[in-house]
């Protein structure tokens, strides 16, 4: 964490916060299912965004960007119409080509769904056949991604 | 019509056909109202596709494409989750370097929605400031275009 | 404006802001045209909420709902990934059981597009087949809303 | 399978096409990751029906619906626009109240994605809280759904 200008959440635990409008809803009355992830790719949008690694240095500077890799969510309670929800998103991995998070969609009854998301560090514009290369993260990423996940305590996020 | 080798669709008339899915509702209980426009472009781009004007000839080989520069919709009638709708796309209006289409969507009980939609021709990758430049559509497309306008009869669309 | 207590927004004039993010861009590297309805969607809630008519009063207390009866879109300059836009919501016409919004969506670099929002007061739950009745809107409503058309400048939204 | 009427897909593997519109894809040219989760909802939701168990039989007639419970989602390669995809829907595993389905997405350059999917059979309208309740199939449906996982071949989806 040391001399990084990076700023690291508290706890290592990111917040996001949106509503749910008629778009996001679906005719069972609930948010539609695909809408987390969503959600998800917001609130981490602006975790990176909050610790000084916004889109644009990622391309335009070192070019590299995130994808993903794989996705687990776990559907708990449905969320509806005009419920405020909040995206509480922590490091779980660290890797040199990969990210780990993992994000907690909250909302006024409890937990609605939890995320583990799994990212690659990538060059952008790969091949249309093979997809992507993997590309080592710059640095100043790698430490304040680590701080992080090193800012979380002891057995959260479990 | 004459020596052009396009499948302009019969009275002028293209169909493209669509069931709804829980993703294409809301919490009313019906298709959300965003959606009809994009049903619509699913079949200016089948039209398209069908009458041998497809997305990957327009940019690769004559570098253009078409935008959309305006939309008027109304909503008639909702459609509702497992619906089989169809889109009715006729061309009002062909001009040198934009086009006006009317798509009429139609669902079990009637008419859903009618969009009118003003498209430009323009060269793809405009600054990001002041959007794309108007360009000339290639002769072949014009011909077909206006081959599907002529084949429509008279007072149609209206 | 008198005695009514909603928080009429200064010069009729509601502002809502969002930020751009993958889900909401295409693969022409702009943000889908049909996305500026959700936005608009977005943003007519809020304001509707800031001037004190929630959705859940709307239904719950009163039995009815705004529908979408007609909109008119211009699309001005293409919004990119990570533009930060607002959505300027004023009222142009006030009408017993209808109401029509214009609703301007600005960027970075200059106004990206304006709708004409036509919605019509409802009531909930409409047969299958014919949609749903007008119904008359609640005085406070009203007023709430005229208060929000008479507080524009003259010629504003033109 | 015996007596039962519905339509078992061969080998036990339903195929669904569809196409790649501007609106699936994002402004990295390749299709926005959440989506695949819709194509795969309109997948099933065609399986289902196809087998003789659509929406409407489920609601209207048991009182009871599909929800899902967790997706776990592999992303291989990425789809692009215009492309023609086939969503391939196997049953893994089924229970007196949910079922587990295997969907690969196979795109023209090979697989794009796997998700595993995860769905409870409950009685609709749960309290907004805890969400519904679980809810035993009816014997037809498990019938037919146990003949679909029967019918793929030993080792099949693995």
């Amino acid at each position: 964490m040391k001399r990084n200008d990076a700023a690291i959440p508290p706890q290592g635990r990111h917040r996001y916060a949106l509503r749910i409008y008629y778009e996001d809803t679906d005719a069972g009355g609930i948010v539609y299912h695909a809408n987390y992830l969503r959600y998800a790719e917001r609130a981490r949008t602006g975790a990176l965004r909050d610790m000084g690694i916004p889109h644009a240095e990622m391309t335009e500077q070192f070019g590299t960007m995130f994808v993903v890799r794989r996705i687990e969510v776990d559907y708990l309670m449905p969320a509806r119409l005009d419920d405020s929800l909040t995206v509480e998103t922590t490091a779980l991995e660290v890797g040199g080509a990969s990210l780990t998070l993992r994000q907690d969609v909250i909302g006024p009854h409890g937990q609605c769904a939890r995320l583990d998301v799994r990212l690659a560090c990538v060059a952008p514009g790969g091949s249309p056949v093979g997809g992507s290369k993997p590309k080592r993260m710059p640095p100043r990423w790698r430490e304040a991604l680590t701080a992080m996940r090193d800012a979380a305590p002891v057995g959260a996020g479990t």
